[in-house]
């Protein structure tokens, strides 16, 4: 059916969100034709919006809406203490939490090997720039309990030994668990109950 | 984070999408802005146009980009034969099994006291009118194997009564399961092996 070649085209491209199969994709387009005024509409034209103004931290990889986040741009946020997450997924389920006041550096990925991901992909280079730059004094690696995430934390580890205080996320961290899965209280208790490495 | 708020928003509405929850969500949006020039751009483009161009067939029920749609618009289309389904998204997976070369009969849902569903929310007089104005003289039942799905199926046997011969997909639908769950060929046996009801 040529008519409806557009409708495949968006079923096609919302199979290829995480997430959503061509299944969910088909039901998911069907029930936003149906609301298109409630849903369709105003989801075409925030993604038009995000799409223009959405951009990556150039200090940190957050994702926001100016080369400098909202973060690393607030001043009472320069506590001295950085928290090293994986994913800015991890960085916006910290910030759910709520209770973690300094900044992030968002690695994008864990070292591997296998991938060709190194120190330089992930901005490694870069964290150790921003330790005496933002005059760090601590940094937290919340990285997940993976091999890989375990690994670059280890890495991590080495390159600023000596230069500031290492912790880790510690208590209500499940073996083998990620961080983006955990409900707030749990990152709280984590991040209060944090150790030195 | 006032910076953030379109694309929370953005967040906020896919949520809203079936299948998708929060985390997910959050997780399709940053995959989105990660490949804003694949995928979020085309995307906004994509519902944009379908949200000016998808509408009803005023026949059957399909979703199309025209006021009468292409099954129906196809005379070779018009054999006698019409298939009666709950829901586009069955009349999509019969399209795809591709052994269905009738017209179908989009009921919208299934008759139902508690939610208020009556036989002219369904378009039954409707379908009714077809049966002598399009020279049916077989109606295919091809509702899912629910309670409802069952109470609107002996409805329709009772409206139809005498004027076609009624058959239902046989072979192959599992009890108590719904038709879009289905694999291509397990529709096609289901629709060879139909029988008189
Ligand atoms: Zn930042
Ligand atoms: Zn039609």
């Amino acid at each position: 059916m040529s008519e409806r070649s557009d409708i495949d085209a968006l079923i096609e491209l919302m199979a290829r969100l995480p997430g959503l199969g061509p299944r969910s994709a088909r039901r998911a387009v069907l029930h936003m034709i149906r609301k298109r005024g409630l849903i369709l509409n105003p989801l075409s034209e925030l993604m038009a919006t995000v799409a223009a103004t959405a951009r990556e931290c150039l200090n940190c990889g957050n994702i926001g809406t100016s080369d400098i986040c909202a973060i690393c741009a607030d001043e009472r946020r320069s506590n001295g203490i950085l928290c090293v997450v994986e994913d800015v997924a991890d960085l916006w389920a910290m910030e759910r939490a709520g209770v973690f006041k300094g900044r992030y550096h968002v690695l994008g990925g864990t070292l591997s090997a296998l991938d060709n991901i190194g120190p330089e992909e992930l901005g490694l280079p870069r964290l150790r720039d921003r330790v005496p730059s933002e005059e760090i004094t601590e940094v937290i690696l919340a990285l997940n309990a993976t091999i890989d995430g375990q690994t670059t934390a280890h890495y991590i580890a080495d390159l600023l030994e000596g230069q500031v205080t290492l912790t880790s996320l510690a208590q209500g961290v499940p073996i083998g668990g990620e961080l983006d899965y955990l409900d707030d209280g749990t990152i709280t208790a984590a991040l209060n109950a944090r150790k030195a490495i």
